[in-house]
């Protein structure tokens, strides 16, 4: 494992940093892509949120729409699917792999899951977000391979 | 790019240890206040949790209470925002930012996220949550506008 | 605090990131669980998943299912779990812990949420569930304890 004093000036480490970045950006923007949708189709889950209409008025507007449940389920895929990719990349990128190979994963991932966002709220027909999600979770399996057979230590 | 040798001494990354800690705290205090909401108003969500009445009994308690549903999004909210605010954060400590504006950066965000849950618990009137989660979401991406300044690498 | 130079090459630092990576990947393979019993059960979230049947057939497969559900819920916890784990044994394992002490930490974590998804699944009764997920929260609270008391900066 090469040291961190030399990573952190190294290229692997800032890829990771730009792509981890990058991808955590795109999740935070599933939030306003939600507010978006509840404002548009009047779909609120709290009352206080409601920005119209008196409170009697308001309950009408505590609904689920199929449009912000799918925005919600896109959200959480990316933050079961990120958050490992996070981790894990972090750890592949202090594991000291090639520059061009460690590239390799991070482009590949980074696109694959902005694909998946695509599909998932376009909707695009299967295997198109399926396929995108695969793509991402066996990149995060190659790194975990590499951080393991680097690192292991039970 | 600052060495981690130095940083990890250094005051920055102390303050991103102190805060990223207290709020990922913060974030597992919901699962207590999310079990105390359930026992408090009988809904459950697995019959094996139902802890009185026999299994032809238990049916009843196996629904969604409006208070326990608060709980929990305001649980998955704080996963979204403060899941991003770990990563950039990390980031952002080890890219060598001012000790003052990092401090600045750290708490406000911490103190938007505990303002975001008393404001979505409570509940407190809008536009109070909505600023809350805000000025944290504005926070998250000024941290990454540094991270992404210092350590482009595409 | 010791230096990162050293930590890297570390014993303490390669189990985190061993054990780190296990239980990411444990988490990852909930995904897979997910789509399992959604094709087993017919039971599906999107209109453009249903690999059987016309459109106007496939609306019945639109359903949620107990078993389903289940998994998802399953796979939240863990989100809401591993999350802070894996932040707060990051900081951790950076704040110069024993080693024994450490090893400690995380096998003891690593085993509770392993078995938290074996009682969450089967279904065992309670408290074998809620036992195997306060092992793992008072784990996480004693990393974070300690490395408070390391590094805290407020």
């Amino acid at each position: 494992m090469a040291k961190v004093t030399q990573l952190i000036d190294n290229e692997v480490f800032r890829a990771y940093v730009t792509y981890a970045t990058i991808i955590l950006l795109k999740m935070m923007l599933m939030s306003c892509i939600t507010a978006y949708y509840r404002i548009r189709r009047k779909a609120f889950a709290n009352p206080e949120d409601v920005p119209f209409g008196k409170s009697e008025n308001a309950k009408k507007f505590l609904r689920t729409d199929t449009d912000v449940e799918r925005v919600r389920r896109s959200h959480l895929n990316d933050l079961e699917n990120i958050v490992p990719f996070f981790g894990i990349g972090l750890l592949y990128a202090l594991s000291g792999p090639e520059l061009s190979t460690a590239l390799l994963h991070f482009r590949i991932f980074a696109g694959a899951r902005i694909l998946h966002t695509i599909a998932y709220l376009t909707p695009l027909p299967q295997p198109g977000r399926g396929l995108s999600w695969a793509v991402g979770y066996v990149v995060t399996f190659s790194m975990a391979y590499k951080v393991l057979k680097t690192a292991l230590y039970l």
